[in-house]
């Protein structure tokens, strides 16, 4: 009931500290005999890495995967796959400051008040170094839904005011090409410009990340509640900083009329539009999944702020240490594992419905 | 795993078809000793009922529900809560023209190939008629709750192009006044226009309900996967017509800067301004739960429209029938009851973080 | 979390009190597109109905069953089978003396301290009547199953000292002709000689149900914690009285050897004995699973019993009423049920170990 | 779904190979604030450890715990406990020989038929090596529940033919001065001798650990499927090479009366006999939780014994290497900490009672 656990028959339970000793997990139900390559997980975990370039944290991370069971022989074995990533730069931190003080904005406080203690060194538990194990378990998902020739799209579309208008699928390389991973080169460095501009402010930006999944058969999704869209969605908003999620026409739908809004199909069973983003009534329609998932502006700025320590008294929180301006583009590969995840257990799930 | 639960402790188990006998549902970890009150389960469903208005479906369905264990001399005795509603007014439908066509936007297409096979009578388990149970069991935890102190606002922010923009409080007495649920005079009247213009036109419109949840005590939400509002954001994708949800800023965080968006405390351990909505590290805070579902417009159109059948071939579908022309004032109750069912889910985990 | 749902993918939610208006489920996850017969449940059910014969209850229930959803046709369309089966014999009944008052060896005691509240008539929730929706949910699975040819054999081996000692599978029309459902003619005799016994005594009988599941292929069941005889184990100490479950050499293995009990292969993969009873590793092997489960004598006697009240005061309780002599030849559908819902979970849990 | 996950909100969900890398899991659920003593889990993880003494396997493994997550200056945060436990002493191992040989009654055979392929190497995730990380979760579990006053007494009370008869709470330190641990003096003495002349045969023998935990609050326990006996006996049938689990009077209440088996209430609401087990209708009524666990002989014995290879062929599968002559005195912590387990997830289950 920690809820560090997501999915149904693909599942994955992580655990870890900022900066405890290790991050690490545990992937149960990853289907049995498939081709395995550590060296993909570990780029996947170095798009995620800090430090890879001027417009993200500098904290010094390796990120290095250490597999210690389910796979044998290069493939999986159908048992649950053990991993850990040790923390390797975090000894030095000093964050005894923070031990009773609430920043603004982050878990600090509301962490006390759940569990009446807390590991406060870096933000703990609530710490999107957490999402370090999520790109593990994402970039095995992704192997095995590359089997099923399942592909992945997902760039940033907005960073503060700078907006990049496309639903087309983009290429992985073009995409890692930008620093803002925006494949729209204008558009890249203008979010580029506003990224470094703030944070010479020492202030940070928020931003919008879009996934476009194409290949994924027709089927999946399971009605009422744990529809597939719905399901996308909880992987979203559970990632660090998201404050929004719509699929397809999303909240534009709203000022929509239903003649506009109905995608009609052509003789394929194909659709003409694809205001549904790919999934009707909870289920994968065949045409491209395509989400957009809303960030928030990371709440650790280089500005001294006003908050409260546990007794309730007046301090100031300074403005220092790493952190990143804009986490958008870190959250790129955060996104595109949290959807082949869900997407991996949707199809496992789907094997269920006939005997 | 067909996806009908939903809930961790708290847990409602729906079942039922459009046109089948009867909806019905099994709540499950509902606590003991509540008194319970079956007349104010029987006003939510009124508020959710076809016929209501000119504004919704003239379909003519009680929605009486029948409780058929669970509830012991007027009090929850922490046993399951059977119960059932029988569908009244389906059988003179005659739904065998669409035994063999995909109605577009529908989910005619996706059942028949996830399941190979569907019950076609009025969308069967696609059907929004599966709703009412949510507001059974969301009436329930209601009651529940109310005993905390938590309180619910839920209205239409949106319909079309008409917007009202408000963040605060209204009495639901205030929002029953509208036919539409706008708690705004002047945008009620306009949204109520907007709708019988596009009813008049046999065409639909979307829009947005908001929500707000008071005196939702801190400290409710689990880490990382199930944060407070991921879980949230799929009880709301998991509603019929739903394409996005934001809670707090949410896309609009998007394009603002971290200085902004942070939440200050003031002295009391409340915050100055609410842009996270309530939760921060997907815990709970104290200040009030902010979120907003955007609703596609109904596929049902009186429009022919062009279409397929099973073998691919074109076909018409002619626009006929009961429908909504706009079906978010209706969702009111559903999205309250879908929070209801939430917190209180979230309520009762809290109750074992300690032993 | 209140315990009233069993299974994975293929999953039994029940609701319902003795003496409330109805008993019911919803059964989640059964594949779609199994041709069902009604009859077939109800004859399940009449198996398990008080009123049979004389060595059985005089409760008299016609215990019909009244399905609600998720068929169509004649076929289950892979939604949500929702039922119910209304108790008719329950109003006259009086149990307001039981209100203060705890039966000795009964969940009066503790259902009280549990919920601290109880609905008091016949046992509620506690009372063996849950089980009719196990029969349902049984009878369903069972005929999923026979499409795999999977086949039954359960029948009585024990009631009080009588023994049957045999591991064959036998028909069942061979054990229905017995009224206490022992196949083996001498022993059945005997046995139903020692319930009349009994029942005049005004006392009750224990005894030891056996079952056989045929063609049940290799590979089902989970490693470490869901192996396939530790959720048959769970899935038979579920059922009210039951205090001991075995599979194959089961106790008896304790004194043995390895060298003994090793199960030699033969040429076609099949083993020479099958002391593991057709489970190794946890993983069914193609033979047959074998299991016993021993229930405990009726807790209702016909006899005073010193007892204590709510209070803690000494009170007498008087033997009068219904009740079963000897419970163990209703069990057997029960027992029978609850292996077909455990191996047709584990079939489909099967599906997802290969993409 | 992958079967490696114990629990509901105290959860326990484990990885690796008997000769993989390490072993280890997460724990998720673990209440917070609780003091935890490492020193105390790895005496538990010495008493399962073999290379203890001569009756055991000579596996020389330190099986040292190290805790990566979840602890904080020696205090539960309430976060998952994430832990390893290095496999040292397999790297020299040879198990090619049995690459595509299926040992008898051992889990060789299964997991090929499931999965297609499997860790060949000491019986990868079949091997009793797991139930390492069951003894981490279970000494956790222990330290929280000691503050609730729980204690736990299991001892051996069979091996082979000899038998000792009690049902008496022994202090562990009496246990722990047996070999065998068995506390009866005599008993422990004749189960040494028998373990060693079947040693000496090459030969194995099983036996049956019986466990009584004592102050275990009435109300534990939830209706109808996941009843505290039926969770618990899953608990010990999920462990390796168990083939029987009785509660209370067990196999044995099958020859009894119900007037001998009803336990009476004292003054107190004890009751004079405990036939029950300190379970009544699946929740506990404040009596020691009495049960018993059968174990078979170990399969792996150093005697040549006829087998098939993959293609069906007859191979001899020779007598050689390092196995317990009879692993029932290693399984009591096994047993232990799985009790433990479950009842602490019962006691958090039970505080969701109320509201």
């Amino acid at each position: 009931m920690s809820g560090s656990t997501f999915g149904t028959i693909f599942k994955l339970s992580t655990f870890g500290e900022s900066h405890g000793k290790a991050m690490g997990g545990v992937i149960e139900g990853f289907p049995a005999g498939i081709s395995l390559d550590a060296q993909l997980v570990q780029q996947e975990l170095d798009k995620r890495r800090p430090g890879q370039s001027e417009v993200v944290s500098a904290r010094n991370e390796k990120d290095e995967v250490e597999f210690l069971s389910g796979i044998f022989e290069g493939k999986s074995t159908g048992t649950p796959i053990g991993f850990t990533i040790y923390n390797n730069d975090q000894k030095s931190k000093d964050y005894s400051h923070l031990k009773d003080t609430y920043r603004p904005s982050h878990a600090d406080f509301t962490y006390e008040k759940k569990y009446g203690l807390r590991d406060y060194r870096g933000g703990g538990r609530s710490s999107a170094r957490e999402t370090v194990c999520r790109v593990v378990a994402g970039a095995l998902a992704k192997q095995a839904l590359y089997q099923m020739n399942v592909r992945f799209s997902t760039y940033v579309i907005q960073i503060g005011n700078v907006k990049f208008e496309s639903e087309s699928f983009f290429d992985s390389a073009l995409i890692e090409d930008s620093s803002v991973r925006c494949p729209g080169k204008k558009c890249s460095k203008e979010m580029e410009d506003a990224v470094l501009k703030i944070k010479e402010e020492g202030d940070t930006l928020g931003g919008i990340v879009q996934c476009i999944v194409e290949n994924v058969e027709s089927g999946l999704g399971e009605p009422v509640f744990d529809k597939l869209h719905a399901q996308l969605g909880k992987a979203m908003l559970s990632i660090n900083a998201v404050k929004g999620f719509e699929i397809g026409s999303g909240f534009s739908a709203a000022s929509m009329k239903g003649s506009e809004h109905n995608d009609i199909f052509d003789d394929n069973g194909k659709t003409k539009t694809n205001y549904s983003g790919g999934v009707q009534g909870g289920i994968s329609n065949g045409m491209p999944i395509v989400f957009r998932v809303g960030f928030k502006p990371v709440a650790t700025i280089m500005k001294n702020q006003d908050s409260i320590d546990k007794e309730g008294n007046k301090v100031v929180i300074e403005g220092k240490g790493r952190h990143d301006a804009c986490v958008v583009p870190r959250a790129v590969p955060i996104v595109e594992s949290m959807a082949a995840i869900t997407i991996l257990d949707y199809y496992l799930r789907n094997k269920t419905i006939h005997l």
